[in-house]
């Protein structure tokens, strides 16, 4: 969607540049890589990943990928470059190190749960519940390894 | 450590320079910034840094922090590239996406886990045995909002 709205923008106006030219302040040629991915009136999505990658590795990774694949690269490079300038030291790998302590202490607390569960189900006098039980708990377990 | 080294190689050698200095072909000045962070012995961690974020942002972005917090900062900018090098549309965007994905996945899988505990607990005969679970799984449950 961006795409066409950032083309039409250009053919309608013909000079009418996009967030990065108008940064940049140079002309917004017809097939400048950054006008599909950076409209003019979202400034500072451009001037976030400028100042944290720099246009010229921008340009350079972009050029490098598939035209698929660079509206993908952009939203990460944007979610990144967003992350760095709230968090200057960790960036978006402090994001990460959150995640894997949730993970790790999720996990510890399914592990406790389900051992749980086996020695409830173990003292379960009733054996036709025992064992829908014991499916139902090898289906868990299954789940948990494929993460 | 590496501060210590890459310092005491600038005093004995004088003219060793930090893998950044080498690779942009510059004098490595006594207060160089990079120095102390990216060693001549390991040239690839200032290559893959500078390949993603371009030596001046990198520059930039470590004057603006205190001598304490950029060691931290570097290790996160090294990781950050690395991630980007071998995954260019995601980076680590990537590893976020897949670390969330995990937690939404454990949540679930803890919210069976618990719901059938509540279950097996109610049709225990024990009374004392059912009050020490329920103390449990209150505890659990904590832990899981806590996350």
């Amino acid at each position: 969607m961006r795409e066409g709205s950032a083309a039409a923008g250009r053919k309608n106006g013909a000079l009418s540049p996009c967030a990065a030219c108008k940064l940049l302040r140079r002309r917004c040629a017809q097939d400048c890589v950054f006008a599909p991915y950076f409209p003019a009136d979202e400034p500072h999505k451009f001037a976030n990943v400028h100042k944290v990658f720099g246009a010229s590795n921008v340009n350079k990774m972009l050029q490098e990928l598939g035209e698929q694949q660079r509206s993908d690269a952009v939203s990460s490079m944007v979610y990144e470059a967003n992350a760095r300038i709230r968090d200057p030291v960790y960036g978006c790998v402090g994001a990460i190190s959150s995640l894997q302590q949730q993970v790790d202490s999720l996990r510890a607390q399914l592990a406790v749960a389900q051992a749980e569960l086996v020695q409830l189900r173990m003292r379960e006098p009733n054996s036709s519940s025992h064992l829908a039980s014991s499916n139902h708990q090898a289906n868990v377990g299954e789940s948990l390894w494929s993460c």
